[in-house]
């Protein structure tokens, strides 16, 4: 990697970062384990990888915006995260506000920034 | 703020904080100085604190995306910033996958995310 590209590369990973925990909180309105949602949001072209991930989930745990149940009935148990009521409220205020930032941004971008 | 209003508020930093970059690259295509990039960006609804901008704009311009020149012709010197040739690459490169990434969290969001 030269410098420029090592320069994009640091404000891609910022301007992704915000974005991760809305696909999460987004994605997980159903129950997911955390290597499933690794591969949805991969699927999703939403990159992240499981050093990230992992932490970042119980962040939103510990936060109150995700719970977390251990699912045993299959030979390898897993743990299921989803959605709490909060987590529902933070998801649609977050919502709100991206969409208002994408508009702006989308506007600056195409020039027309008055 | 009760609590749950201090968690929105660092997720929306983070979502906002990348954004920051891509809005300042784009605005300066024309030259500005700090304080009236600042009102652009605020008008443009893109919040951003002088605290958090200057330091910014030092960033960019070590990093090679910005330079910047003394306009000494008005009674209080000013300092402009534009958008180099890295620059105006980085951008092009950053919009690119802020496009990519808008289309991938509005699929997401929308709940169609297969």
């Amino acid at each position: 990697m030269n410098s420029e590209d090592e320069i994009v590369a640091g404000h891609l990973q910022e301007l992704r970062r915000g974005s991760v925990v809305l696909a999460c909180l987004s994605v997980l309105r159903e129950p997911q384990y955390g290597y499933s949602l690794l591969t949805t949001l991969d699927r999703a072209g939403i990159r992240v990888d499981a050093n990230t991930l992992y932490p970042l989930l119980r962040r939103l745990e510990k936060q109150g915006l995700l719970t977390s149940d251990w699912n045993t009935e299959d030979a390898r148990p897993r743990k299921f995260y989803s959605v709490s009521a909060a987590g529902h409220r933070v998801l649609e205020r977050l919502t709100t506000e991206w969409m208002r930032l994408d508009a702006d941004l989308a506007r600056l971008l195409g020039g027309k920034d008055s």
